[in-house]
C-alpha cells in the first residue's frame, strides 16, 4: 500500500530527502551474474547533474555512486542491490523562509494534508533529488537492456513553446537541451534566457524512442504496456501528460487513417507507438510526455501561511528554470524499468 | 506478475473472454457492512450497454449482472463479491473468417506473439467485453464514493473531430454521446453518420470531472493518484493518451501563468487539476484522455495471414463506429477504482 | 492488502461462501498452451468430496467443476481461468439455531469481531467449502508440475492419537484415510468410531512429500521455500503447525546429527526436508502439519450469545468428525501451488 | 516477484551481505507522526548482538543503527525509512578455506544452484547478519505497537535438550538465554559447555508470546494471522518448524478438549493461541518455533568441493554454538512486523 515501490519482477523501492543524509535505491529482483559496477550508474547519475545547460540550477551535486549489497566481484548475485547517494549540497536554510508558506505548484500543501507533518527542507520526498534513485536503478536496468539489443532515449521536441521540426537523433548529445533539432534549439537558448530574466520559468514536451524492443512484452488488461509505462512517467513530478503513438492526434483521424496497416515487411505505419492492446509489436516505441513549467520562481505570487493568512512568496533557491532537460534521464529510466520488468515477467510465462 | 488484477487495498481481478461462456469480476477488499445488490451494478452495466447510439453496435446484450459471493442480506460482508454475466450474444462465427488474419489496429497479432496462442473469437481478453468486469467492480467502488460524497462523470469533449465548447453538465445525460454541448452533438451526429456511411470510424477525447475528493489522497513517487489515474485510463484499450489538469497545455505556459495561486478561499485556477505532487489538493479533479478511431472498419486495409502472405481485410462484424460514448462508463469505473483505492489506502496511515 | 489471493506469477484468488450460489477461484499466470480441461479439475475436486469414510460427513456435494474462461480448444490461452462451481447442497436452516451463538472454536466470534457482520450460514468464508477453489487452482498447478516431474502426495501420518508407523506410500490410496500403514488404519477406524460414538472428534498430522522438485527454487530472505509453504499450510483452516524435514525434532539434535552430510551421490540424509537457506536442494521436500480436531461436535459445549449471555451448544449439523482424510487433498493442493508459483518465479532470473 | 520485501501495508525491503559494506532495511508504510529515533533501534539492535552469552561468538559488532531518511525533527513523516548498519568486523579471509567447499546444512549449495553464482564470505544473504534489518524494521513497529499496548516477547524454552518447565517471564532479562524457567538456564549452560568442548552445536525452542493484541486482527483465507506468522518465522535461518497455541499437541487431543470454551469472562483456555480462523481473538497469542543446530560445527565433516569431488570440511570461525537467544529478538522483530502489517491493514476496511 505505500507508494514507494515500483515493478513487479524487476522491484526498485527509492528512499531518501533532498535535504536528509542522502537519497538511494534498493533493486530487488536483478538476475544474477550481471557485469556491473559503480561506474554503470555514475555515468546515469552524471546526465542528470545539474550545471552547463542554461535551463540549470548553479548547485554542485557531485553525486557519487555506492553500491552496498549485491555485486560481489563485479557481478550481480540476485541480490538486492542498494545503491546510495549522500546528499553533500544540503542547505535546508535555504528554505527556512518558506517553512509556513505554501508554494504554489509544489505539494507543500498537499503533503500536509497527507501527513499532517511536513519536510519542508527543498520538498522532501517531492524534490527532483528523488529522482537520483530512480535514475541509479534505470542505470541498472540499462545494463539489461543493452544486452538484449533495447535502446533508449529521451529529447526534447518542444521547450518554452519552441517546438523542434526535425528529429536528427545524432544532434541530441550536442547540445545543451537533447534536442533533435539544431534550429530550434537556438530559439530555445533565446527563449530561456529571456524567461529567466523575467524571473518565471518554462515547461516543454520530451519524447522518448525506445528501439528494439522484442514483440510480446506487456500484459493483458490492467497492466498493459503503455499503462506501465504512463504510470511510469505521470509519476515523474512535472509531468501532466503522457500519449503513446498518435496519443492527442489520434482523435482527429478517422480508422483507416490511425490502423497500421500490416505487410509483410513490416507496419507501415507507427500510430500505434509500438504498442497493440497493451503488448509490444516489435516496432519502436515512441512516447511523449507533458512537462510543466517549474513551480519555483522569482516573480511574487499569492499563496497563503500555515495559519490560513494571504501572504505573498517569491522562490529565490537555486533552481532550474525548466525541469527539461534534466527530467529526460529520468524519462528514460523510467521507461528503461518498464521493460526490463516487462522481459522478466514474460520469461516466467514461457 | 500476470495482469488482470488492479488496486491494492480494493483489488479487482477480472477474468473472462468476448465468445466464452461469460466474463467477470472478483472485488476484494470492499469494506463490510455497506449496502449492496445487484441493481448498483445494473445500472452501471446498462449504461455501457450499446444500443441506441448511432455511434453503437446493433448487438443485444442483455448483460445480468449477478453476485455470486461477499453479499449476504443486501450488505457486503468484507468478502470477495464475484460478479458474473453470462455471454448471451457470443456469436464465434462471425470471427471464423479473420481466424487466420491479423486484423490493423487490433492486438491479434501481438496477443499471438506473447501467448504463441490466441482466442480469435472477438479478440479474446482484448475485447471490449472484458470492461463489463471493470465497470462492474466500479459500480461497487461508486458505491463507497457516494458515501465521502465524491461524485465523478465523464462526457466527451471532442468526437470526430467535432470539439465541445461549452461545459453544461446538465445535459450530458440527454444526447447520444454523453456530451456537454449540445451544438457539438448536432454536428457530432452529422460527422458519424457520414463516416459510417463510408464504412470507417471515429476517435474522440474524453474528460472526466472528479468533484468533491477529500484532500490528501494518493501515494509520494510511483503511486501518485494521478500515475494511478493515468495507468487505469491507459489500460483501457482505445486510449492513447492521458493528460491531468493543464496537460499538453502546460508546456506553452510560463510557470507564472501555470501555478495556481492559493487564497485563504482556496486555489484561483485549476491547472494542476485538483493533484499537486501526485496528491489530491480538494480541488476538482479533471483527467481527459484520447481515444483513438476504432479499428474494425469496412474500409478494406492490408494486412498478413498467420504465414506471412499478405492478404486484405474488411471487418464486418457489428461494431460501434466510436469507443466514445461506450468507453466514457469504463473510465468512470476506473477512475473510481483509483479513487476508492487510495481512500481505503489513506485510512491505513492515519 | 485484501487477503483472498495467493502466489506472485501464479497468483490464485477464491471466492464463495460455503451458503452462497457457489463457490471459486481465478487463476491467474497460467502459462499458455497447456492442455486443460474440467477432467483435471475434476479429479481433484472429487478426491475432497466427503463420503465414503467414516470421519466424514454424509453431504452430497456433485461440485461439478465450471472453466468459464482461460481455455480454448482445449489449451490454456495465457488469460484468467475462472473455475466456478455451484452449491448445490446448501441448507442454511440448519445453521439457525446458531445464528446467534458462538461456535466454540470456530471463526464466529473472530469474524464478527473483524467485520462487524458475519454469514451465520455455514461459517462463510471460513468454511472448509472455501477450499474448494483452492482444490481447483491446485488441480492447475497439478499439470503443469507434472510436466516438470514433480509429483506431491499428502498422507495420514497420525489421526485420533493412532500414528502411523510405516510409510508404505502404495497402500495410501487403497484406506479410507490415505494412511501409509496399514495395521493404523485399522486402529484409526475403530478409533474414529468410538469418538464418533461419543459425539466428539479427532485431529491428527498430515505428511506432504514432493518429490522430483528441481534445486534452486524459492526467494533468499522472506519468499523462502518453506516460509512459503509454511504460510500456505497454515492457512488451512484447522491446521495449527507445520514442520519441514527434521522440524521439531531439530531442537533436540546436536549440529552433527542434524546437518545433512554431502556426498558426491548427494545428501546422505534429509534432515532439511529438501530446503537450504530458504532454497530447494533437490532432495524430497517433506513437510508435516498439525491438524486440530473439528471443532462442531454433539457434545454440550460452553458458549455466550451475541448478547454475551452464557449459553451452552451441541453443534449438530451433518459435519465430519476429522478433517482428515478431506484436508489431504487441499494440503497437496496448497503445496502444488506453491511449488508451481516459485517455479514461475525463478524463470524471471534466469 | 523477488523475494526480500515482507508486508502489505507496512512493508520492509532488507538489503546486505555478511561482508559488503553494510546492511539495511528500508521501511514503507509507516505512518507519520511518531516519534522516533536511532536509540529506539540501537535498543533492539543491542539485543541481537553477540557477546556475553557462552552460546555466543566472540565477534565485536557495534552496530550502529543510522537512519537515513524518513524522520524529521524527532518524528516519522510517513515515508521511507532507510536504516543502515556499516559492516564492521567483516574478515572475508576467514571464509577463504570455504570458498570452493559446500558447508553441510548451510545454504551454499543451494545458492549456487539458484544463481549460479555466491558470494562465500560469510553466506551473504543467508546469514544471520541479514537479519539486522529485520531487527531495526521490528523496533520501528514495535514503536508502533507499544502505542496500541501490545507487547511482544520470545523467550527460550528448550536448548539443548533441556526443557524449561516453568513461564516466569519476570526471569527472562536476567538470564544469558532469554529463559523463563531459573532451574532450567542452570543445566543449559552446563549442556552448552559441553557441546562447545566437542566443537559440536544446539537447537532449541522459543516461545513468543503477544498479549494486549485487539480482536479482529487477521484476513481471510490466505492471509491468516497465524499463517502470516508462520511465513514470518519459517522465513528466519534455523526454524524448521512453527506451532500456534496447542500447535502439533493438537492432534492428539479430542475436539471437546482443544475448543476453548466461551464465557461472559472470555475464554477460559487458550489451545486457540489467540487466533481462531486466522484472525486475532484478544487473547495471547503463544507461538513456538522449531530452532536448528547452528551447521557451522569444529567437528569435520563430508561434503564436496565445485567439481563434486569429495571433501572433508571444519568450520573454525568464530561462531554460536546456538542460534538462540541471538534468534530471539529476531522473532519478536518478525511477530512485531505482522500484527503491525495487520493492524494497518485492519484500519483500510473499518
Amino acid at each position: 500500500m505505500p507508494g514507494n515501490s515500483f515493478g513487479q519482477a524487476f522491484k526498485i523501492t527509492t528512499w531518501g530527502e533532498s535535504h536528509g543524509p542522502g537519497v538511494g535505491v534498493v533493486v530487488d529482483g536483478c538476475p544474477p551474474q550481471i557485469p556491473l559496477g559503480a561506474e554503470d550508474i555514475q555515468a546515469m547519475l552524471d546526465r542528470r547533474r545539474p550545471g552547463s545547460s542554461p535551463a540549470s540550477t548553479s548547485r554542485k551535486e557531485p553525486d557519487r555512486a555506492v553500491i552496498m549489497s549485491g555485486v560481489f566481484q563485479g557481478q550481480t548475485t540476485g541480490t538486492p542491490i542498494l545503491i546510495m547517494v549522500y546528499n553533500k549540497d544540503a542547505d535546508p536554510q535555504a528554505y527556512a523562509p518558506y517553512a509556513d508558506l505554501f508554494r504554489p505548484g509544489h505539494g507543500d500543501i498537499t503533503y500536509l494534508a497527507k501527513y499532517g507533518i511536513r519536510d519542508w527542507r527543498g520538498g522532501g520526498r517531492s524534490s527532483a533529488r528523488e529522482t537520483v534513485g530512480r535514475v541509479a536503478a534505470g542505470a541498472v536496468a540499462r545494463v539489461l537492456l543493452e544486452r538484449e539489443k533495447v535502446t533508449i532515449r529521451a529529447y526534447t521536441i518542444e521547450l518554452g513553446g519552441i517546438k523542434a521540426i526535425e528529429r536528427r537523433l545524432e544532434v541530441i548529445d550536442r547540445n545543451r537541451f537533447y534536442c533533435p533539432d539544431p534550429e530550434a534549439v537556438k530559439k530555445m537558448e533565446q527563449r530561456v534566457r529571456t524567461v529567466k530574466r523575467k524571473g518565471d520559468s518554462v515547461g516543454g514536451i520530451v519524447e522518448i524512442l525506445a528501439k528494439g524492443v522484442p514483440k510480446g512484452l506487456g500484459e493483458p488488461v490492467f497492466d498493459k504496456l503503455d499503462a506501465d509505462l504512463a504510470k511510469a512517467l505521470m509519476g515523474i513530478g512535472a509531468v501532466k501528460g503522457v500519449e503513446i503513438g498518435s496519443g492527442f492526434d489520434a482523435p482527429g483521424k478517422l480508422g483507416s487513417e490511425n490502423n497500421d496497416p500490416i505487410t509483410p515487411a513490416g507496419f507501415l505505419t507507427n500510430n500505434a507507438g509500438g504498442i497493440l492492446a497493451g503488448i509490444s509489436n516489435g516496432d519502436d516505441i515512441i512516447i511523449r510526455v507533458a512537462v510543466k513549467p517549474i513551480p519555483s520562481i522569482l516573480i511574487e505570487q499569492q499563496t497563503i501561511d500555515l495559519n490560513g493568512n494571504p501572504k505573498t512568496i517569491s522562490t529565490r533557491g537555486r533552481h532550474d528554470i525548466a525541469a527539461i532537460p534534466r527530467i529526460n534521464v529520468v524519462c528514460e529510466a523510467m521507461v528503461s524499468l518498464v521493460l526490463t520488468d516487462h522481459l522478466l515477467r514474460q520469461k516466467a510465462i514461457q
